[in-house]
């Protein structure tokens, strides 16, 4: 299974002798500017020849996946370059067409459960673009707007918006560390009205494989005053004129952006609860009562259906003390919102209460009527774009916690909720897994996320994780679910699922990789796909 | 400034001989299919040989733009092919790479003000999609989307979602003899809370340029069975796996569009009103109360602030009857409308009255309260998705009258709308033209709609309208607003507009055209964008 290498450090790409990839690091040290010194500081070029540290959430490696599924070394980089500026991208972009070096862009390379901040070919170089490129570039109160850079975090946005007494709320996923825009790029999700993060963005810049720099919609057109400046409408309109293309640099390989703009939510008055209940097979029944509701856009943001297990973990409760007291069902729970005026909120909440009265024993919990310490108020903040940390506690479910998400997608049904559940039960069951599982219901879809946590430390364990993985894959497949989202390692099979008509939807992606990227040097093989070079022969794995 | 050509008909495509489109003809015809008597039938091909025929809405040609803007000539197809199916499309397209023929794809052909049903490089061959693929493939009333083909208007989806008993909306433009595909695609825009109509669809299936077929989003994955049907999450989830991919087919000559799913709204109570002011100096605080309610969704749909002349010319009213009696001022007002249950429309309906009560005179108009010939009424159906044809009234404003939209983006605020509304005004006074303009207010940006109409028969008047809008792309772009859609003969100067960073953004279109369509036969020019062939010399105008 081990990769091979010669055994020194740094490991080298693919193709690229240890004296070019020496004398190449030098030129873009050079190429970066600054005198002798500063070249070793992060503020340039970082070869990563030290020993590999998996470090924890803040302090997390840009080197190589923390959570690393197979070997620590499988996805690791041969250096790490910090750019100051969209000049700076532009020239590292020049550099690596003229090595063939593959390069990865990262934000904050907190991705973790999908890759991290790992290259999909090893000895890539990451650029992380978060350490040096980090400011809110605006904040458009009028507008409910900002413009961003790629380091830009969720508490980072937040701390802006409070500065500035902006009366709006950002959208933060379950943890504040990520990036606004890298969480966007992969296409995430949060838990207000603007929870689809890319469905709340206006705006990009990209810098091309090629080295060209792009704007896309209305920043395409010159500001007012002519020059490098910002055009007024850039946040304001998200389509411009002629084909809009801002899709296709998300979850892909196309382009590095440099600057993204984002539509914040006015600030409004919330009630964020549970609705508890206690019997598995009521789950159906449950999923069909959100469907409609949620088509209606009674509750404010995406309901989730979490599995009690992942809250005991993030209370500190020991495996034992869940499972070994059988006479105790193990509830699981629906948390949700209602947003806006006292009147439709209370409306609101009406609606839900009748709709939830025929299940049995389900139970309303209101954040007023639990302990501070409870798991909803973590929730309630969540739900009211208050980033936080508090979902890390789950990964402590096994020692080393490690995890993977397991992201499929299907209608929004009670059958189709069901036959996912099943699927993944079985096969947690089979690799010996406990379940963690999520349903984020959207108005016609839902997001199934199961969170498989693991010991990194453990090889049978990762090797059972990666092979439940794949076989939930294969499963659910088979009965037409795909995946939104994935491990870099597993973007392989995810994206030979989406094989329609012999597999068009990769030609497709192919020809415009082809197009954009003709040396392809930008992280080849992220969401399946492979440039030319690559396809044509330099094997990778 | 008349175009050249021999005088035959039809009018050729450029660099093909008339021997050789003759026997290109034939070959098509018997691509296709059917006896020698069916070839000369709509099912086939049709030369465009006859004297044109302007028609009128519901007759609307195919042959040209009815609302020419230069000569009748300039925007002709030498002929017009009637597809049946996906694989009829498909060997069109492989037939137009043989003979290196531009085609043109319509869905209905009915994109008056922007074109029309003609192509822009004269002698294409139009693809009319609509006439016999005009299916609704599947209306889903519990997930509320639909899948359609591109001859499916307004009208037919209205009736289909009406004849199923769904308790669905559709959402609708001001006239409903268009394509919902079609209009989708052009990013046209609707009145209920589903009003952008691109932002609300789910999922496309695509003939590219090549002749390959791809389905986008969810349609990428096989449906259970195997085999050609559908996979049933298609019209749930917009993005699918990896670059997401579809917005580069809208506004651009990427590929021809086969099928396409939309989401439908749940039907739900509503209240459509007006608010009439009479002082234009009103005009920009009015704006600026607009605002932050649109923000916050106090609305249920994009308001639309309408300049009065339009609603006069479609009552009836003479030219004489508004402007030689200056006691009287023409008033403007806006139309809006609040959706959900009855608490929350009052709730809504409160915080609006109170949100102009500091505007003098400011009245609200309720429809039952105006006569059943009020335009009043025909926007309370517009405003809750039932098709019609009011709106064409307006263009009866002048004889022949004929109309070209002109349709720049600005950000919300009284200051932008009160310039945009200047440069109008004082570019139609100046080439002699009345103003109808329309304000359709988004949350974070207006689409300031200008209905410029004119007299198709007058040469005079059509070279005023064309030097009018001419005028106008260019002082707004030096404002720093653009075009959010154009006609196609103007579009080589809109696309031109968004030239930030040496036109960075044309030369992405041009990459992924070149890539997509190496021989540059679909729609060359549409957008602005060019072929590389037509680039590098092919001359057309
Ligand atoms: C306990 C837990 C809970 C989580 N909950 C959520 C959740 O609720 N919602 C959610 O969405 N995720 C969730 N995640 C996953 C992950 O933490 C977040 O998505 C995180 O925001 C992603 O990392 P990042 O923001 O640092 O992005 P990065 O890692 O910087 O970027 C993500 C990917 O996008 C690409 N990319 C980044 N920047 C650029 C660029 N400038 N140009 C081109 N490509 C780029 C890279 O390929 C990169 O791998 C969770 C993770 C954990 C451990
Ligand atoms: C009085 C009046 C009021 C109007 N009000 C509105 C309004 O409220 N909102 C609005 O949006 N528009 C409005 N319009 C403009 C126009 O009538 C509509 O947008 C109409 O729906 C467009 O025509 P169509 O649907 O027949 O599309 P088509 O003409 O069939 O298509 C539009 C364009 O898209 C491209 N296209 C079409 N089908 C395909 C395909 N299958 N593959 C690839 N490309 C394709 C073609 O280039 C075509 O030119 C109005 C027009 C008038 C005269």
């Amino acid at each position: 299974d081990k990769l091979e290498h010669d055994g020194k450090l740094p490991i080298l790409p693919p193709g690229v002798t240890r004296e070019v990839f020496t004398k190449a690091i030098v030129e873009l040290r050079n190429i970066l500017g600054g005198g002798a010194e500063e070249q070793t500081t992060a503020a340039a070029v970082v070869v990563n020849d030290k020993p590999l540290d998996d470090g924890w959430y803040l302090e997390h490696p840009n080197t190589h996946d923390a959570f690393h599924l197979y070997d620590q070394e499988d996805t690791v980089s041969s250096a790490t370059v910090y750019p100051g500026s969209v000049t700076d991208v532009q020239k590292i972009v020049r550099w690596a067409n003229k090595y063939l070096i593959p390069i990865y862009p990262i934000s904050i390379g907190r991705n973790l459960g999908y890759g991290g901040a790992a290259p999909r070919v090893r000895g890539s170089v990451v650029i992380d673009l978060g350490k040096r490129m980090n400011k809110v570039l605006n904040i458009d109160g009028g507008n409910c707007s900002c413009l961003v850079e790629p380091g830009v975090t969720y508490f980072d946005l937040y701390e802006a918006v409070q500065k500035g007494g902006y009366d709006l709320w950002i959208d933060t996923p379950d943890l504040g560390g990520g990036s606004v825009l890298g969480n966007a790029l992969d296409r995430g999700v949060g838990y207000t009205s603007y929870g689809d993060h890319f469905g709340n963005h206006c705006g990009m810049e990209v810098v091309l494989p090629t080295g060209d720099i792009v704007r896309l919609g209305m920043g395409a057109l010159p500001a007012v005053e002519g020059g490098d400046s910002i055009n007024p409408t850039w946040q304001s309109f998200q389509y411009g004129y002629g084909p809009y293309s801002d899709g296709i640099f998300t979850q892909s390989n196309f382009g590095i952006v440099t600057k993204m703009g984002f539509w914040l939510m006015p600030a409004t008055e919330h009630l964020t609860f549970a609705i508890t209940f206690p019997r598995e097979e009521d789950f159906e029944q449950i999923i069909d009562i959100i469907k409609p509701l949620s088509a209606r856009r009674v509750f404010g943001n995406v309901p989730q259906i979490r599995h009690a297990v992942q809250e005991l973990a993030i209370s500190g409760k020991k495996r034992k003390d869940v499972y070994d007291n059988p006479q105790e069902p193990i509830p699981a729970e629906v948390i949700t919102s209602v947003y806006g005026p006292e009147e439709q909120r209370k409306d609101n909440l009406k609606t839900i209460r009748q709709a939830f009265s025929i299940i049995k024993d389900a139970k309303f919990v209101f954040p007023d009527e639990v302990p501070l310490s409870h798991y909803l108020h973590s929730r309630v903040a969540i739900c009211a774009g208050i980033p936080g940390l508090t979902d890390l506690n789950w990964l402590q479910w096994r020692p080393n916690g490690s995890h993977l998400f397991f992201s499929p997608i299907s209608s929004v049904n009670g059958q189709d909720a069901q036959k996912l559940y099943d699927i993944v039960k079985k096969r947690h069951a089979e690799f010996g897994f406990d379940m963690m599982p999520a349903f984020c219901i959207a108005p016609r879809e839902m997001h199934f996320i199961d969170c498989l946590v693991y010991d990194r430390e453990n090889a049978d364990e990762k090797r059972r994780a990666v092979k439940c993985m794949r076989a939930m894959i294969d499963d659910t497949a088979k009965e037409g679910y795909g995946e939104y989202r994935t491990h870099i390692l597993l973007a392989d099979q995810v994206a030979a699922t989406y094989n329609w008509n012999n597999g068009a939807l990769m030609k497709l992606n192919e020809t415009l990789k082809d197009a954009l990227d003709p040396n392809g040097i930008l992280a080849p093989g992220k969401a399946g796909i492979w440039p030319k070079r690559f396809r044509d022969g330099v094997q990778n794995e």
